[in-house]
């Protein structure tokens, strides 16, 4: 099924081999499933999409530039399949995978730990000094925790992280008091709210991560007595998206390429936002209705 | 601990068991708890405060009104504790109920599948007729699919769920073509994220749920290849607590009192929202970045 | 990826619904995987190649004679894979399937328990009369018993055997006394080491089934205590390979064709032997062994 | 129940001791069941049968020869009994051995992975030098991987394998292609088809072990794309009988006894083969067939 | 190893299906192991001894007296054993009922649940009427509930019990004023630790059973805050001993033998009490104390 | 709710420091549920009650005495609860814990292991000379085997025994020859039936614990052929209530207090005796009865 390679070009064998140096599999969940999900070793790689998801509007993308792989952060597969029948959504997307020989590799808590990283990344674009580890699964570091430049009031530093990240229909929910102050911050890309016991212990003012609900935040919040550490809820895809530009940049530089004129790849980050939601209504509307009736919020 | 009870007055045994008739015990889900919390059946109740979640805000406002009894939707214990030293929240809640010898009575999955019960309120609230259940747990309906009066399209709908629901910081996040048509909707108050087949089953045009995180809605949408059933996150807190008028409404009619002037007790719906989040920033940014770049959204 | 499908032509859907009325997927054990691996319920069938197993060899010839379809009885995905990658063999038969546009189906336990079935078919095959089930696997009726025409010898019932199925190369390995008597015969197509307890309540004389290893036969003829119920390994393929020709007729016939002359589909049986063993050395050399020393066997 | 025993005479604590020292009973799997079982320590050892299996037969040998204790491989309670009455042919077996004073001692995946020991013994049997573990269960070696004097084809190599194993009567099932070479041979005496990513890590031609049923060997063929490592199922009996002899003559002198002339102990190797096939009906045909018939195979 | 049975005379066969007559295996509770331990089908029964447990003191007492056949309540391998050497108590008892020639029958839950069984004899004996069930165990009935012909004191009460039950070192143990009343007593043979519930919902004011432990008992008694249900521990022994007469007489009579003049079995009860303890040191000391100090108990 | 603390005094938060340097709370099992289990870390400590249990009874005492802290062995919340309403005696302690501000804390697992603890305090009352540790419960010392000053028999021993407890009603259990010499001595404190195999492999003639049921004690006997080590059960609460003055010793000293005359807080010992026997009747009957017709015992 793969083209014959020409001379001097790469293959998904090169390609694959300088992304298990970069996320090594070993240091992957024992739940999770990185690496190869479609592809053969042998086939030429010429076109590389980067990419949160693999959904089917990014295969769609990849098929029509011509992508021979694309790299994603979110596995296809995390649950084994039986079947790769188009009758359910992750059977088209191998189907068209396969069909447009396309190779897919996953780089998922392996690129969580890895430094630089998912959160690693995260917490430099929040201008984040004095870094160290939230936490450590199994022998590799999760999650960051840093200090801002000076202290800010959450307000302050809720827009500072609307702005530090790519913006989506969701936005950016915050619980705590707007005027109260923070300086450290906690963050850990995509869904943290397993680690409160961790943000506590790590003595954050504020903890940025993202997929939080009502049970696990109204319980946070109550051990917190409504004081320190504050949530943010920045989105699953906003809060990892960040990862992708360095991960392709040290693709480049891994496979011997000027990143910024690579000879024997091209490369690009997809312009598909995965993040599901469309739009936003009524946001905010608590605060307005009880400013208009000066009622209790 | 409790004073003696003058004749005629109502006990927290009396409550307690209109209470179980109206959502009986046996009908919560195995994992689940409720019924009495705190309190003894001997203590007189004159006060009763509704609230969806007992939290240490609520029951602080409760003491504050002199409650004898709060009612809530959300278990305070769900997991078993092993202390109740004030060291941790739950611990706190607990004695701060008990000190002020405040009763606490949970009903949650149990009302979920009462009728009237949380969905059945919500599917009232959105105008659905022609109501019919969702899935059934166990031998109980839970969930309710049903039809609006007339086709919208989905941002005509999301705005009439916002203008239904009570406001909240987080609002209403939609996924979905604003442009699409929706006819049947399918409700789940609280968190829904496990109903997809059955969504899929009922045929609904658009789901209208709570606490949904970026895989299981990222799915869900491939699943649905971007069409139908398109999928609303309309707050935990605000799908549930519409119930509570209509629980205190039902109580005080199976406590032999007219709810419109009852005598032996006074009853209120607590003034503290629940919702943990504060405000929101940046909802709707990436439409508005689109729409002034050009860009792929 | 499918053809447009010309008018009156077969589509996978009218294939897949036709084997699902002969074998409902709802009569296969829990963990078992049936149905539809690969393929678009609207893609035209017009090639069907039934084979046992859906190995890359079956998959070849599959391709090489232009087949739409393929229908095994062994699952390809039995245990769910997170990777289609072509560096497993499991990947590299997906890939090859997907990629020549075949389409593959499995009917397996629900084969087992049809009627007819694989131990129906191979029951009918060793000519016995009086059949009943040997088993219930749920409310299915599994195995099967039966009568011969009149007593055998072992060594008689053996070569009859022999004579019934296709060659291999392991033949059929014979636990029992040559001449002892048989007359009521237990049969279980394919694995059937944990039906012992069945077979000695049937009160058969000889157990006809494969894949037999070392301890649960000894402790058989052991709790045998020599006698019967003789066992008989008969390959794990030559039991169930018989069930191929009788499934071609079924579907041909549920899908309106003349088996003898269909119009709108073309079928074959696999010529691969999917048996795994090539050749065997020194069958029968203890007997041998003994006979030239006068010694113990 | 013993007699007394004479001065100068072993006891069964002193055989039990010596035996427990060649094959130390915690280096046997956690699942396993090893050591003394039936006896009393105090009983005189005077004869000592060896067999593989403790058969009804072995049994009826060992009483009829006079033997005080006989040495299995395989253990008789694997699974713990409820029950030693005659209505079950361990009950038979445990029965048979108390009543006549025998005493039963078993090393079972403790004489596997010592050394020497069950796969060291295979692999001398078949002539393989530079000999080293085909994997490590715990802290022990297990199998063994070695090379031939020269490069063989596949036939003449299993030739070699039934010439250096005694005869039964399933033979030896070998798959792969006849003539293809092989030099490196991975062994495991009885069932080894949870070994076979081991196999494939060794870099092994061709794997010699015993009671591999269809599917894993199906698999391991498919992942071996038709090529090495070939498989051999040689007979779980024949591959672990050749450990006999030298696990007597080890015992005779751990006893301080000279093994050709033992004076306190009289010991033999069971006469009776306990692997459970009797005969072999068609073996080959397949290739018969298929060069009578110019078939496929 | 039996010797041949005599024209006339009762096989193990003849009197094992008696007891499983009398006492249905299918009843006994699943993780009970009951029926035949050791013995021979076809071994000629004319002596059977009942008795509790079937320890090495019973089995000598069986022996010398030439019993063929022990009937016991609790099982010797309720934990299946992987060898019956004689270092472990289970294979010394075990080889010592093999090497006499002496059948094991156990009827444990089974008898339990059996009517007359072992709570319904226990309940004769203390003179209850009415009697009911305490609990069903699946569908069979488990304790029994019934009411004294007046009230009693619950020392009177005490003093009855132990005038019923068999005199034992340990005595009979009570919890609970000596001078409350009690009319409606529940009881259990044996360890009844599990059915709290079952007495609270039973109404009864006093509780016979065995096994009784610290922390069951003070949860009971404080769940009774200090009131009704009294508890009393009689002695595992005893409260099943009494049992033993009645299956006595039920076996002979189920033989077709008249229990007072058997002609073809001789049978009796065992003469050791298998209650483990000796002697008792100290008990009502704290009574004593307390009355010659005037202090607090 | 606690009162502002007055300079100078306790708060809990320093006792419970204290406490948990005496009894870290690490050293506990996994199951175990130690610390805190009711109270306010800012609420003052000045009396400070001991006792085995916090049964009601116990924390009416500590009510009435006005305690501020009751520090118990045993857990309150071992199993979580979902409630603390006062229908169960559980919640009721609580509530009347958290209604009178007494704060509870338990040391459970960890007194065992500590040293002092529960068992060395044991040994040391029994005068055991050379103590070792019974056993290692992770890496912790628990239980004692110690030497007597000189050879006892068994009845001299159990009478030490009794004179060295507390006095109870259930007394001391005996089981063994009266005249059997004992020399070395094995303890735990509480439920020690899980240590057999311990005490036979620490050679002690004699095991002194306690919640000895029928089938433990009667399988231990039976492995010890009826000889040692013998066992005694002296009760749960009169084995472990001896730590009860030491701990309250070294909480003083702990704190700086002069344990004979401390200055910050009162503490005293409960008069409570929380075993649960009442009375008995009938112990030694047995003997009595076999003296009186010289039956067997």
């Amino acid at each position: 099924m793969p083209d014959s390679t020409p001379a001097g070009s790469l293959t998904l064998r090169d390609v694959a081999a300088a992304l298990d140096r970069l996320y090594p599999p070993e240091s992957a969940a024992d739940w999770d499933r990185v690496g190869l999900v479609t592809g053969d070793l042998d086939q030429p790689v010429r076109r590389i999409l980067f990419a949160l998801d693999p959904t089917l509007a990014v295969i769609d993308e990849a098929r029509d530039w011509g992508a021979d792989l694309v790299v994603t952060h979110h596995p296809l597969l995390l649950r084994g399949v039986h079947s790769v029948a188009t009758t359910s959504a992750k059977g088209a997307s191998v189907t068209s995978l396969v069909v447009s020989d396309i190779a897919l590799y996953v780089a998922h808590t392996n690129a969580d730990v890895a430094d630089p990283g998912v959160s690693s990344v995260l917490a430099d674009a929040l201008g984040l000094t004095a870094q160290r580890p939230l936490t450590r699964i199994g022998p590799y570091a999760a999650g960051r925790v840093g200090e801002l430049g000076a202290p800010q009031s959450l307000a302050e530093f809720a827009d500072a992280v609307a702005a530090a990240l790519p913006p989506t229909a969701g936005g950016i929910r915050v619980s705590g008091d707007p005027a109260g102050v923070v300086l450290t911050v906690a963050v850990m890309g995509g869904s943290g709210d397993d680690q409160f016991d961790a943000v506590r212990a790590s003595g954050a003012d504020v903890y940025v991560t993202a997929d939080l609900r009502h049970h696990p935040v109204l319980e946070a919040r109550e051990e917190a007595r409504d004081g320190t550490p504050y949530l943010i809820d920045a989105g699953h895809w906003a809060t990892e998206s960040l990862w992708l530009a360095g991960a392709e940049r040290q693709l480049l530089a891994a496979l011997g390429e000027d990143p910024a004129a690579p000879t024997r790849v091209e490369s690009r980050i997809s312009s598909i936002r995965t993040e599901p939601w469309t739009f936003v209504v009524g946001a905010n509307a608590a605060a307005t209705a009880a400013a208009s009736s000066g009622g209790v919020s």
